[in-house]
């Protein structure tokens, strides 16, 4: 099996996107293309998410704009929750957006205000109309493992809903660990439900709120997942999701590739570099324990 | 394979000495009486050090015989450093011991004052005393896999050290993450070098210093390892090992492994208890996920 890992950079989307102090459009543009300079090929750089619930990103197409004057070789994915979202994308020449369900009925619910099927309907209608303007389209599968209010998620329910959003088009599927409280068990049921599905297709997105984020990654890297998605510094944590934590961090992510022999092609100080950067920009610590230790 | 997994507790002994502030002996017993009732079924509970080198576990007799009006189930380990400490722990009615040796031999000097052939020597000699008191003996191996002066540390020479233990009759070895940087790829390459060792005489002792606590054991949970040592609330950490922080987490340990279905028989709120307890005790809150996930 190939030694290549890809890692996806979703701190400015989903680590940012709950800081309730607004942060300026020039500091996010700055944070996106020093994070493009650390050799990520994708970074999700922000949500075409109503501003009404995600006031943090209002300024989506402004950073496109600002964004577009730099070009970069690293996808710039943005997320959208529906037609409107995935129209205002365009407008602002995004060439791949990012989709979301939950595997979760009462946490789809809570976050989206509509059921499972609601979504998925919803979701095949905006996957088709990105495909038919040319765009590519990565899934999110939120509450892959365990949902903040209805527990254990049956892995059945969670990879009939990864199929569905392949058969739509999504080029990947990205398995959440929305609230960081799956064991490589939980990883590992999942994934013997997707026996056909090539693991090209397939990331893990994972939280370290109970210290298991490495250990699912490395249960995914013994079954063939290449493609993980972190967050500068462990910037995030979703606000529907109690005693969720932070992301998996970037480089608590690297540090454990780096050293078991992984190739990624990223540059692990100019990471440290951009943690320093977040640091400064939101006035406090990050939560990654690389940065822990780097402070001691 | 057995999905059997023993957790050994080293908290009193491993957290606690390097504690500036002296805790008082009763503090030290009822912590001790709280965590057997937990179940382990063994607890590291002092050291048998100079009192020069380790103030804190100064009290180590006293506490010895204020716990000796309590029997319990649980084995009470001792950690004896040379003839004197197995001596004194003999006087006290120590009926398990515990030596240690290191893998790197920069760390050898820095940590004990004498070279790994000396310390071999030295240890030889007290596991064979030991024995012949009628007492069993539990070997230490730190730095492993990382040494904080010499950096990797080959893994035959760590595969060495440990067999030399076992034949000295050591019944178990522990091998030490001291300074907690090891991943999972680390953790095999060891392994991979003790393939005539059963499995059961072989303990992995992990920092969570990196956040790869738990991917290691995971690692060491797929080689066959079934006995981990953790510390309550992730006390602890080597004053020799820069940049070390806590053990790994008993309360972590045990989410891992519950949530894995992993069979431990040992009562998770009441470590949820012990680990309040500690806290109250040090006037500090401890630094496991787990306690972060029940304050938030």
């Amino acid at each position: 099996m190939s030694r290549r890992v890809e890692v996806i950079e979703v701190g400015p989307r989903d680590g940012l996107q709950n800081e309730k102090e607004p942060l300026s459009t020039e500091f996010k543009k700055d944070l996106i293309l020093g994070l493009e300079q650390c050799g990520f090929s994708e970074v999700e750089v922000t949500s075409m998410v109503h501003p009404k619930w995600v006031p943090q990103l209002a300024d989506a197409a402004q950073l496109l704009q600002e964004l577009s004057k730099t070009p970069s070789s690293a996808k710039r994915t943005v997320l959208v929750p529906n037609l409107k979202g995935l129209e205002r994308a365009v407008e602002s020449g995004v060439q791949r957006v990012a989709v979301f369900i939950a595997a979760s009925e009462t946490f789809s619910q809570k976050n989206t205000n509509r059921s499972i099927e609601k979504s998925l309907a919803d979701t095949q209608e905006v996957v088709e109309r990105a495909l038919d303007l040319g765009l590519t389209v990565r899934g999110y599968l939120s509450t892959v493992f365990h949902c903040p209010f209805e527990g254990k998620v049956d892995p059945e329910t969670a990879a009939t809903l990864t199929r569905k959003l392949l058969q739509f088009g999504c080029d990947q599927v990205s398995l959440g660990d929305t609230i960081g409280a799956a064991v490589p068990e939980d990883v590992d049921e999942v994934l013997q439900q997707l026996p056909n599905v090539p693991t090209e297709q397939l990331a893990l997105h994972l939280h370290d709120t109970y210290g298991t984020a490495l250990a699912n990654v490395t249960r995914g890297l013994d079954r063939g997942i290449r493609t993980f998605d972190s967050s500068i510094g462990g910037a995030g944590g979703c606000p529907y999701a109690p005693g969720a934590t932070g992301n998996l961090a970037t480089e608590d992510l690297l540090y454990l590739l780096e050293r078991g022999g992984w190739e990624h092609g990223i540059d692990g100080d100019k990471v440290l570099e951009m943690a320093r950067f977040l640091e400064a920009g939101l006035g406090r610590p990050c939560t990654s324990h690389l940065m822990a230790v780097n402070r001691s």
